[in-house]
């Protein structure tokens, strides 16, 4: 053997077919995928593989070092809503480009809900990516505690109530921005001004409310609705609203699918906007806000910039703690959570 | 050794970390992904494991068997389209029913273009899932080719141009289906009938072509304009047509967008529709046909359907033919293709 310092030669493909004592194709099927090879044999060809130190390219430098060059990302929403709500496509947008600006393959776990979420562990715990990606969890996801168990480092989108301790999180200051739309729409001179909050289940809306909150800590919780984030639960919640508190001046919608729900029931009740109600949303969206009549005033969040911060985040992580998982807690190999700053853009609503 | 005909006993997980001379728990590590565990310590164990025969679980058993119950979806698109055009979400639902039904994972990997169809290739070649569905091949892609190198099971959403005779397809009755839509238009009278084609790189856009020949060979060259699947290629198309055919009384569009674009300009130019200019579509797309001004007219193909029959034949052909890829042109364990019937459906478009 050669001493540490003098690097071996690297071993060719065709030492580990001799040490194997099987063919060359037999070999670089094998450091290839596999496909088409009995298991006896790639067991041999494995063992070979380990026992050289083989290195030959890509694929079967991934068999010995367990780098794959994909990252999964993990929605924890029904399929239907992730193609539905452009959230998600201009957050996978962010993440897409910057994984294939490192040639990472973006592998995206679809779910038909959270009966599935225990065949996701599985396919993260069984070596099939480099790291993870999860957003839209929910207050009693198991998602966080899936993913811990799986060992695989992580950064989540949107600060989970769980599981953030073990992963850095990428979200928007939806508290500050909150604050700001409220406080935008006090400074108009409205003065009965109505919340549609989102799912209690997700950190954002709970911060959002909270946002509401500061600004307002004596409103009447006759002002404040539940929606989900949908339109339709914009609806909804903008009918009970009208009903209970009809003198309301202004809402507060806890993101732009809300609040285009919520101009429509305006609409509907003969309500001018701004004139009779002033609305601000969240999150900016392009195709929604354009769409609206008026256009929306929002509270902007960079949501491609944050899949792209987030992709970023993790890869910067598995440079510099190798290929393994940092275990939770980690503080050296774990890179910090990131806030990003929001912005209220005024248009024609509020 | 016992007999072949009478089962050996299984062997524990305790049986293979003595072989290995290791703990229980790095044995389980390495059974459930190996993270966390040098490459040496699971080269011995992943050898015991061989030597043995032991398949604990399920994912020891995709250790053995490469089998991960996990199917990938590829789609040719850039991920802009994929999250643009309902048709890729509504084939997803499609399939991700099918593959939850039966315990799947759904790995959607995302490109950002052509350059990206090497690691793709790649990804799909190393062991990750057992086979693939792939849709929107265009002709001179690269892919098929890719695909058939990874040796990796595979069905096809619309004929491909190549590779076809290695891997079945399920297409619905492009040419038929737009015989349907060019004869219903003659029988309502009309005499210059148009064709907003789609990309000529797609066999579904040349298939509709055709069936518009098959029914109108005579047809004036200036009737036919190409569009691009997107209602921005349909509205520059619609534009062309009506500068160098002014007296056109209907319009045939590939696809519904196509027809969504070549309504606005219709409008815009001040021709009512279907009085001045009868309109049909292709696809009847939910979100799409009840959104144009009017309603439209249609070939209905049950896309989410054949999403679903794309992922029963695929994990069917995994079923007969084992683990391994078929190989090309094995007639006994691909199964054959499909093609799908087409209705039209009426609306006020024509």
């Amino acid at each position: 053997m050669t001493a540490p310092s003098t690097p071996a030669p690297r071993p060719t493909l065709e030492a580990v077919a001799a040490h194997a004592g099987v063919s060359r194709a037999t070999v670089s099927r094998v450091v290839n995928g596999g496909a088409g090879v009995r298991s006896s044999l790639a067991g041999r060809v494995l063992r070979a593989v380990d026992e050289l130190g083989y290195v030959p390219n890509r694929a079967a430098r991934s068999l010995v070092t367990r780098r794959h060059d994909a990252v999964a990302v993990v929605i924890a929403e029904p399929e239907t809503r992730v193609f539905a709500d452009p959230f998600f496509a201009q957050q996978l947008r962010g993440i897409s480009k910057e994984l294939t600006a490192h040639d990472s393959q973006l592998v995206l776990l679809l779910v038909e809900g959270r009966d599935d979420y225990a065949r996701v562990g599985r396919y993260l715990a069984g070596g099939h990516v480099d790291g993870a990606l999860v957003f839209s969890v929910h207050l009693d996801d198991e998602l966080p505690d899936i993913i811990r168990r799986s060992a695989l480092p992580t950064v989540f989108g949107g600060r989970p109530d769980r599981g953030g301790e073990c992963a850095p999180y990428v979200d928007c200051d939806n508290r500050g921005g909150a604050r700001e739309a409220v406080r935008h729409l006090r400074s108009l001179g409205r003065k009965r001004i109505a919340h549609i909050a989102g799912p209690p289940d997700q950190t954002s809306a709970v911060d959002r409310l909270d946002g509401y909150r500061d600004v307002l800590p004596e409103a009447d919780p006759a002002l404040v609705a539940r929606g989900d984030f949908t339109p339709a639960g914009g609806e909804r919640a903008m009918r009970e609203l009208l009903d209970r508190a009809p003198e309301l001046d202004a809402v507060f919608a806890a993101n732009d699918l809300t609040a285009a729900g919520a101009l429509r029931v305006l609409h509907e009740r003969g309500r001018r906007v701004p004139e009779d109600v002033a609305v601000v949303g969240f999150d900016d969206m392009e195709p929604v806000v354009e769409q609206t009549r008026p256009p929306l005033t929002t509270v902007r969040q960079d949501i491609e910039g944050m899949g792209r911060l987030m992709a970023r985040l993790l890869l910067r992580g598995l440079e510099r703690g190798g290929v393994r998982g940092a275990p939770c807690g980690d503080s050296v190999t774990a890179p910090a959570s990131v806030i990003t700053p929001t912005a209220l853009v005024r248009r024609a609503s509020a």
